[in-house]
């Protein structure tokens, strides 16, 4: 990637814009930072603060969470595990079409199984796809309980929820791990933008 | 819009990203320019035109039509009225995802029924939803044939083909009417950018 000053009025564009001119034009490089983890983990929490963080820089980003898809593409899906594969191969679809737009993108969801996080990979291949494990043990995202959902699948009233009565497979080769019980909310984002200034996605 | 010299580091921000974040970072404001007509009346080209134009000057854009989409987010689907409803769906909620990351996205597909491209502009809202309607005689369609496939429709090897064996509803309110037939590629794609400059999407 360019290290030279960031300008965009530079691109001379033949015919069809290539990604490559497009993210010359932006100075950054597209790619999928693809959280993943319990509920309660902090997935969002850090997605957010990192968004927040390189748009500030200048960089142009987005997240796609279960705010934003659940409630629009992904409305016709429920959680049968159909479903649940379908909402996660159609994510990891719309996050390359933003990747190929030369933009970063931030996900967000549990997405517990290696099967399909490694099928969203090998869409997009290596470099394009960057997994964050957002690694906070079981009891910690137990006791935080944000939205109340543990107390409700402890009771039964929330059938096959992750961790407590469906399985969680950790990544096993993520780019990048999260520790955080152990580190603020600010640390963890700073250890993610810091990945990406290393592999030159955006700029230092 | 602001029309202040475009910066890219001057906003602050405090927790979540906004949309206007987004916009004010990138100097544009994000919409989707829905791109309507029959089989070889310029669609995907004049998109592409207006993508380079764009590119060029610095706006961060993003082409969505059959080759990113048919083989991606959508290879699921086929071409059963339903399929083609759900197609038409998923990529009016895709545009809107890129509409509130600030981007402006340009969607190239027939699109024949009104019903779905009005469910689309309900779906975004007035202002993120743009209608082209690239308005070219179906002769002249038929004459030029790019992909040999109105002779297939007339040789009944193509089924339900849009304005041989299926109908195509013209837009009856869109915003740009572009005359792909009277006018070069370059006269057309001017118009696009003149409506975006006119209404403050784009800066001039």
């Amino acid at each position: 990637m360019s290290q030279q000053p960031k300008s965009k009025n530079i691109t001379k564009i033949s015919t069809h814009v290539t990604r490559q001119d497009r993210e010359n034009m932006l100075g950054q490089k597209g790619v999928t930072l693809w959280f993943t983890g319990l509920s309660g983990s902090g997935k969002s929490t850090v997605a957010i603060e990192v968004d927040r963080v390189l748009t500030e820089r200048g960089v142009a980003c987005t997240v796609l969470d279960g705010d934003n898809v659940r409630h629009g593409l992904n409305s016709d899906l429920g959680f049968s595990p159909e479903d649940r594969n379908e909402n996660i191969r159609r994510i990891g679809e719309v996050a390359k079409l933003f990747t190929e737009a030369g933009v970063i993108n931030l996900t967000a969801f549990i997405s517990p199984y290696r099967e399909d996080r490694d099928r969203n990979r090998k869409i997009q291949g290596n470099g394009d796809f960057v997994e964050v494990f957002v690694d906070a043990p079981l009891a910690v995202c137990e006791a935080r309980d944000t939205k109340g959902l543990y107390k409700k699948a402890r009771a039964g009233i929330i059938p096959e929820f992750t961790g407590i009565s469906a399985p969680y497979e950790a990544p096993d080769k993520a780019e990048i791990v999260l520790n955080t019980d152990g580190e603020s909310v600010e640390q963890s984002a700073a250890q993610v933008v810091a990945y990406l200034e290393e592999q030159g996605y955006v700029k230092q």
